[in-house]
């Protein structure tokens, strides 16, 4: 029983370590995604956030409202509460660039990305990694017993991409 | 000691499942990425692969070779043997873009594309937890054991972002 024991808890460590490694990798990925774009964002003026990133293209203000859009809708696919922002949805989800359209102003929506990655990284940083394989809510528990990998790490996963995604699109304007 | 091989056996295989559910999450966003990639420059023509993406931007053809060149480039890091295309680095990474340039051509670069890809993916998905977890290769041993999040994982998980962040600048061009 002793070495039985003492190899369990050995190899208990370990796994928990693998585990925690693997949950610890994701983060830092979405972290660093999200900080370069957060930095991109700081260092344009609110006039240049007014300008295309390239002719005839999305506008930089379109790309801040639309990530912080994706990131608040991410509040309740991933059964984190409910939405902060979501009349962000009408002029930056549902429809694309429209420079006649008026927006919220870029203080607003600069205030809405901070808050909402906030709220967002304060959650995901203390998930078990059993609660990072959970389901995400735009699944059925039915087609989630078939499927376990529709989960919020692949949610996670999938909005960093997103990120870096457009991150790439607004590089193009500096 | 019936109970607590049980209870044993039971954490055994969740604990398990959690581990190969988050290598396989990994792994699926990686195959995405790259799957998106490919679709893309499949559909492009010879002709269009020599266009830029936008005005005064690299050509689709750098970001093939350059990504082909970003991934070879993983076989070493990751610690799976030699680079099968070496010479591409002179052209799509060590320089921008140079229209001047004598490039290897298209039907080359997609090959290049397709067989570092099923290379890597290829092994990728064999790998264990632990595996995925190893120092890779550009990190010290000394520095890994400080750091132990400078693993194979987030290298493949900063390769990820990097595919994604070029598909959004090639995606501009269609």
């Amino acid at each position: 029983m002793g070495a039985f024991l003492f190899n369990y808890l050995r190899h208990m460590t370990t796994t928990i370590n693998t585990q925690d490694l693997f949950a610890k990798s994701v983060l830092l990925s979405w972290d660093h995604a999200v900080g370069q774009a957060t930095a991109f964002f700081d260092k344009c003026t609110d006039e240049e956030l007014l300008q295309q990133i390239a002719p005839g293209k999305n506008r930089l203000i379109y790309l801040l409202g639309h990530l912080a859009a994706v990131h608040d809708r991410m509040l309740p696919l991933l059964d984190l509460g409910d939405r902060l922002y979501p009349h962000l949805d009408e002029n930056f989800v549902s429809t694309p660039d429209n420079p006649a359209a008026t927006l919220p102003s870029t203080q607003e929506l600069r205030k809405a990305w901070t808050a909402v990655n906030e709220r967002l990284s304060g959650l995901l940083r203390h998930w078990t990694p059993e609660e990072w394989l959970q389901r995400h809510t735009a699944v059925s528990e039915e087609d989630f017993a078939k499927e376990p990998h529709r989960n919020r790490l692949s949610v996670v996963l999938s909005r960093t991409r997103h990120i870096s995604y457009h991150l790439g699109q607004l590089v193009l304007y500096k």
